[in-house]
């Protein structure tokens, strides 16, 4: 079975907490905390795999990260949901629930963030295409905080079919563009399921992906600098889904 | 006079384009993109300031940090606002300005993130404190893609003077903190001058500082892992504040 190594604390805990791959061993570098060494320890044990101690120059040589806060495990590789089961669910959702697309994102840094976003505000799954974009990788688990292995998240060779699918399924498409006249403020995220389409850093969404969106929604903006950081601008659309839900029903729809 | 070495595209642009600080010298490695180079030059003939071409190995020796895009400046120091002038603006402002303070954040990423983020909600300024907290170097500088350059950055020796000061000046101090009743989005924003504070990756506010809010609201979560990463924090409570303004008066607070 092909395997990784991710690295991270929060990482490293939420793999073996979720359970959704199996863990093969855990590696710890002396002069941790004792309350993360103790927090691992017993989650490793609960789900029976060995922590084995190992310095931090091996972590970082095994795990191929130097910032590894001295803590990775060896991990199954990370699954991808089927794309219609997420739509299933999300078309099932009650308030309708929403999903985030990113269109060519590169930096697996930024996926990690947008996927640990997503899954703290509610999405109800994450689609990525196959191409020349960053996939999940140890890289965006340890960047996630661990989100990865909690959101559904789909890699799809054609997004166009994806979104033709959605729509046949009664989502709404908005597209996040800069410049666009539609603020996202105005904008009503609670009366139908969503896809929310984040484009690639620097780029932009696609034209073919940008020919399917329903809507293409900007942040108002002040100052003198460009633009939002897509993490930054990604939030900010799905935090603004969670204001609006939250809004419409504040018992239901936070949970801490 | 001291001078720091910048690096990376939208900062050197910004940086040159800003004309806060003195430019010295630009570092430009040979394979960019010509619109790239062409930017740069135009900005830096207007600026009077020589280009040099240098290779990537010797811009990674001059920047000290590897990814710089094969862009740096030699420049100025950053120099800091007096944080009576920031408060002073903000409590003139119309609508009510609010202020960021950062209490305690230790990663010039996060730190960099946050004032891009700053500048483009409109925020009047941003305060940090001067001990065990990141201070706006040439990392922060390039993660705030040269906003470092147009919004006041006051550091303090004691946030809770800066706090008091506020106070007198009729601020209400809402602070972030996860698991606190009150909820972001039920709270007004634009009855008077606002300071927003952040704590630090992990810790939160300080004691001292917490004593000093009049409320502290939390962001509606759900979901598995932890909490929201400090920048997402920190761009949804200041996109909220954005939302209010913008609700209000649609036409004055957004320009692009």
């Amino acid at each position: 079975m092909a395997t990784e190594v991710i690295c991270g604390v929060n990482a490293v805990y939420e793999v073996l907490r979720a359970k959704k791959r199996r863990v093969h061993e855990i590696y710890l570098a002396p002069g941790k905390h004792p309350h993360t060494v103790d927090h691992i320890q017993a989650e490793a044990k609960k789900a029976g795999v060995s922590v084995r101690g190992a310095d931090r120059a091996e972590i970082a040589k095994i795990a191929k990260i130097d910032k590894n806060q001295g803590v990775a495990a060896r991990v199954e590789r990370f699954s991808y949901t089927a794309v219609e089961d997420i739509i299933d669910a999300a078309a099932a959702d009650d308030p309708p629930g929403f999903i985030v697309i990113l269109d060519d994102i590169k930096d697996p840094q930024n996926l990690g963030s947008l996927t640990r976003t997503a899954h703290l505000t509610g999405a109800a799954g994450l689609v990525i295409p196959k191409d020349r974009s960053a996939s999940v990788g140890p890289a965006a688990t340890r960047a996630s905080a661990g989100a990865t292995e909690y959101l559904p998240i789909a890699q799809v060779t054609n997004l166009s079919n994806a979104l033709n699918y959605m729509k046949e399924k009664g989502f709404w498409v908005a597209g996040a563009e800069g410049g666009s006249k539609d603020m996202l403020y105005g904008y009503d995220f609670t009366d139908r399921p969503h896809a929310i389409v984040m484009g690639g850093e620097g780029s932009g969404i696609r034209r073919l992906v940008k020919e399917k969106c329903d809507i293409l929604l900007s942040i108002p903006m002040k100052g003198a600098v460009g633009s939002y950081n897509v993490s930054v601008a990604g939030a900010l659309f799905m935090g603004e889904v969670n204001r609006q839900r939250w809004s419409k029903n504040p018992c239901k729809s936070h949970t801490f």
